[in-house]
């Protein structure tokens, strides 16, 4: 479908409002069950990096964002620069950890997926689909679908610690 | 706390395997009831651009990628340039519509921040967090919270048309 068309679906604004330049598609925020877990996981699976965290001690929660960028160097040493460029920024990711979650064995958040249903993935894009799935099958990552699944071949869903689900794929047309 | 400090958070790898370089956090997903509807308030209120479409006509359902972009000039004309670019970027909101919700009267997603909770939000930054909440009054856009709601005045929330949480801030400090 071409942009003409896209912009011209029902509903859309084709030409968006002045007053939104400069608007940010910031970040998507996911609860946790526990931190550290989902730190390890989105830090050692992914390659994300930590560059934000609060603790709101009174209301007993903690957030932390984290990017994923191919190079730390763009990240800001200092504090007050690194939180404006972290909010300046697409494709943030902020987990909320509600204190105390971790110790309770039983206790689980809902992914979206199964009733009620709502939210539905986040997904990460990889320079090699087939790369990064071996990857994950070598480092034990729980998939939701292979590549060998179903259908469509060239995505796959991986489940963070939280069963969240997380699509991979390749922007660019697979090989073969 | 500053960057080395959130680097050695417990469960943190500091720096990213060489494995991960290239991977982008592409796209979120939610699951919208009304398409046009949703399209309407993505690009009418939040300046949004749709830039691919697809109709799963077999199961059902299509998807909308928008991005939030200042220019819409950097979007690239051809389809397949365009698809491709869309899954390198970070910050792309995907909206799900399996057919027919728009037609019956109740249905309803979860928004995740009532039992039982998960995702929490989107967010979009913006450069003037009053004028931008100035304009969503105007516009008639539903509040989640006011910027004068509770401890937070520097943030607001405002729900999209399936009531799903959206963070409005803007990075710099507030003007007095």
């Amino acid at each position: 479908m071409s942009l003409a068309d896209l912009t011209s679906l029902p509903g859309v604004t084709a030409t968006p409002d002045a007053a939104t330049h400069g608007f940010v598609f910031n970040h998507t925020m996911i609860r946790v069950r526990d931190l550290d877990v989902s730190l390890d996981f989105y830090t050692r699976v992914l390659g994300f990096t930590p560059v934000y965290k609060h603790v709101y001690a009174e209301a007993a929660f903690t957030i932390v964002y984290l990017v994923l960028v191919a190079d730390q160097s763009v990240i800001p040493d200092d504090d007050a620069a690194r939180k404006q460029w972290a909010l300046s920024q697409p494709g943030v990711l902020e987990l909320t950890h509600n204190h105390g979650t971790e110790k309770e064995p039983d206790f689980a958040y809902h992914n979206g997926n199964s009733e009620p249903r709502g939210f539905g993935h986040l997904c990460v894009s990889v320079p090699d689909v087939n790369a990064a799935c071996a990857r994950f099958e070598a480092l034990g990552v729980t998939f939701q679908k292979r590549l060998s699944d179903g259908r469509m071949r060239h995505i796959a869903f991986i489940r963070d610690p939280d069963q969240y689900w997380i699509e991979i794929l390749q922007p660019t047309p697979l090989a073969g």
